[in-house]
């Protein structure tokens, strides 16, 4: 592929991420962050190899007209549109603008800009450098082809494009985790079980399996031969009236409450031992399972 | 530990292989079956190298009363309750009567006994001899300390124990299936992504992630040192709206018919090749998370 100018807005946490990515694929990179310091207090240790891209105060300062725009701001809507607003007269009509954003959607995002179709949503899983998963979805005017387009440049970065056909709040992943994580709520606050052992549940029970194969294809396996239409026709109803029974609690005070002194219970250690320790896993853990792409 | 004397009822798939644990841990195992070749079709292939117990049709020939009942029949609660009032008079007062049921609770299971304490859930997950995690659920008068003898035999087979305080259908590992499951059914049903994209959300993004760090503690590293509380302060309200957009479909003929459908188009191969797969990869990945246990 040839090499891609590259614009990084913001060089938080998700804006090193990709600028990293892309820096390490061999593309022209330049991050535009009006704090010099914030890219390198961010830059993944893990990628402590890659050279840091330069960093501009101002896209007017950033050269040449960009290929791709990843626009990593913080999650306030008219600070987006107005930075992107500002920024369009430089792009040229080509030039994909992306979003890492997971809370709007790119009809939102593209409000106010002359060429709408060009804004699409690429938002990573976290860390991004880590982690192969980038869910795409296209504003409501994108044509396929710009799709099309954008995966190939994100495959050639190692990553895995998830393509939505529409823009959900949570997009697929975060909407995913929330499910399972409101059954987690509520069965701490039913006192069914401790906050350890429900979450033994998820790192013994479902997560090795379903870093394997997905929750459908866990359900076609049980099946035996007859797959998914055998285990649907023979526990289709028990699964419908599990359904019914599931948790819907609400974030409360209360419940907040519940939870944080559960979690301290579960595990005193300080976060960033847990975090530390959770890194060193994942990283042998993507090794091994053979997700680890050309970027790390 | 003392070598138990351990009853297994019913010689399938599950039966199979909570009497390879038990066998290979140095128990004495009998299993009761009435079809005498039913344990060496269920018999973990991984674990060829242990000597198959012997297999009885009747628990009156099975000899000297046992410590440890482990009742694995179909999902038939008059059948589960009729043989386990048979064999309750060559049961000794202490002997734990454990049922591997994911469908009924203590309770329903135990009716009909005269030592309905002694009664307990022991499910295990799938497949068992390879899983670590074993839900424990007592009857509503089953005292703790049985709970806590029950749990020290369980960990001595290299098993966690989860605790329930109560029954709830599905105990804990399937209902956080079902929840994520149900959001998977409702993105492929409303047709955001393809299902070959909702199953890699989960097998490239949180699977891994959550075979290190529970669905909790992932947000309360999210929350950086201010841990969960400060997660929760400034993400609840958005968490909250997001449980709100939570689809909640119903596995009806549409529903059955699309999923079988993109299943199939997912992932073409036979269901033997694609749990073949699995099983081969599991096994190495659980040795990788340092999770398989003396029985492997």
């Amino acid at each position: 592929m040839t090499a891609q100018r590259i614009w990084i807005l913001g060089g938080g946490l998700i804006g090193a991420g990709w600028a990293a990515i892309w820096a390490a694929a061999g593309h022209h990179v330049t991050v535009i962050d009006p704090d010099p310091g914030h890219l390198a207090a961010h830059w993944p240790s893990a990628l402590a190899g890659v050279a840091l891209p330069p960093v501009v105060p101002d896209a007017a300062q950033a050269g040449p007209a960009p290929d791709w725009v990843q626009e990593n701001l913080p999650e306030d809507l008219d600070l987006k549109q107005t930075v992107l607003a500002n920024i369009e007269g430089l792009l040229t009509h080509d030039t994909i603008i992306a979003s890492s954003t997971s809370g709007f959607s790119p009809d939102q995002i593209a409000q106010g800009l002359a060429h709408q179709e060009r804004v699409v949503i690429a938002h990573p899983c976290n860390p991004s450098w880590l982690m192969p998963v980038v869910e795409l979805c296209g504003h409501t005017s994108t044509p396929p082809a710009l799709l099309d387009h954008a995966t190939f440049l994100l495959e050639g970065l190692g990553k895995t494009v998830l393509r939505l056909n529409r823009s959900l709040p949570g997009h697929l992943v975060n909407r995913l985790q929330a499910a399972l994580w409101r059954e987690a709520v509520h069965l701490l606050r039913e006192d069914v079980a401790s906050l350890g052992d429900i979450e033994r549940a998820v790192t013994l029970g479902l997560g090795p399996r379903w870093s394997l194969i997905g929750p459908t294809t866990v359900f076609h396996v049980s099946g035996g031969e007859g797959g998914i239409g055998r285990f649907l026709d023979a526990l289709g109803p028990q699964f419908d009236r599990l359904f019914d029974s599931l948790g819907s609690p609400v974030l409360d005070a209360e419940t907040r409450q519940i939870l944080t002194e559960a979690v301290h219970r579960a595990d005193p250690r300080p976060v960033a031992e847990i975090a530390a320790a959770r890194d060193a896993t994942l990283i042998r853990l993507m090794a091994h399972l053979g997700h680890i792409g050309p970027q790390a």
